[in-house]
């Protein structure tokens, strides 16, 4: 597992000043068109959202506009849970909970169904990047609106010189490369 | 299988007048929140990229903003092949080929970067709903620009009622729901 998550690490591309200055751009699309790499994610964040004992103890994935999306239903497949895309301001067509936040450059809104997550239901996140924890943060809070539990967060990659630990709090996270 | 679909109708809701009048918006949430309902899409879609030998003949699965990448990645892995995101205008960090078209609803500005399709290799495109064709028409002049090849086109739903035909040519195209 280790040697596959160095590969994992290979397949993403740091592109410099995107997309504005100073902001160095994780690039996973090279890890996505290779059918290894992209099956090795997937295996590797679905093991966040199975309990010591082995079973599935999550009802729903929860996955952030866009990237989120395409990492977000193959790990619900995986596990036999139920898809939840969570959105940006406008897209979704039912009553939502939103909730607005600042991202590493410029802010946002995002928004979920109020009928997507059940109250008690068990949420595992899924996103691509975990930088600073924001648009998990802001996840979690919409969660919690809808009376759900966010039980694990599951990145491919979190960048370990940002302070995510600081807005996602207690919650366990899974990444399968860390960034220094 | 003809169970299995017409419980996919039932999972996607029907949304009049979103995101402007007139327009009748087809909800998947419910469908992806369902999780015997996302594998069933999954499976069926992924036939589209078997022969009928029932190998794989699919090099790259191509999904498009947004909706696209929540069932193109599930279809690329369950094929063995890699997934190719074509993104909104200034969403893509690399070298890109980019080609504007009329949505059902306005206009918008489609690209994938250059070296994710190689000459030669055969594309499947994957998206929700079909509805004009503007979409898949614009992907598939993306492929073409890379020297790809379109083999066919997976979507959950069409909508018979729209003359999507007309922009798709002779593509193959497997759809789950026909809406008359």
């Amino acid at each position: 597992m280790a040697d596959a998550r160095a590969a994992l690490g290979r397949l993403v591309r740091d592109v410099p000043d995107f997309p504005e200055p100073g902001v160095v751009f994780k690039d996973i699309t090279p890890l996505l068109a290779d059918p290894a790499g992209l099956a090795t994610v997937v295996a590797g964040l679905a093991t966040a959202g199975r309990d010591a004992g082995g079973g599935p103890c999550v009802d729903k994935v929860l996955g952030m506009e866009a990237r989120g999306f395409l990492l977000g239903t193959p790990v619900a497949l995986s596990l036999g849970a139920g898809f939840v895309p969570v959105r940006k301001a406008g897209k979704l067509p039912g009553e939502t909970h939103a909730v607005s936040y600042d991202l590493e450059y410029g802010s946002a809104t995002l928004e979920v169904h109020r009928d997507a997550v059940a109250p008690g239901e068990r949420v595992l996140l899924v996103d691509d990047v975990l930088a600073t924890g924001g648009t998990a943060r802001a996840t979690a809070d919409l969660v919690a609106a809808c009376g759900g539990e966010v039980v694990g967060i599951a990145v491919l990659m979190d960048l370990a010189f940002l302070p995510w630990r600081e807005n996602v709090g207690e919650v366990p996270v899974t990444s399968l490369v860390s960034v220094g």
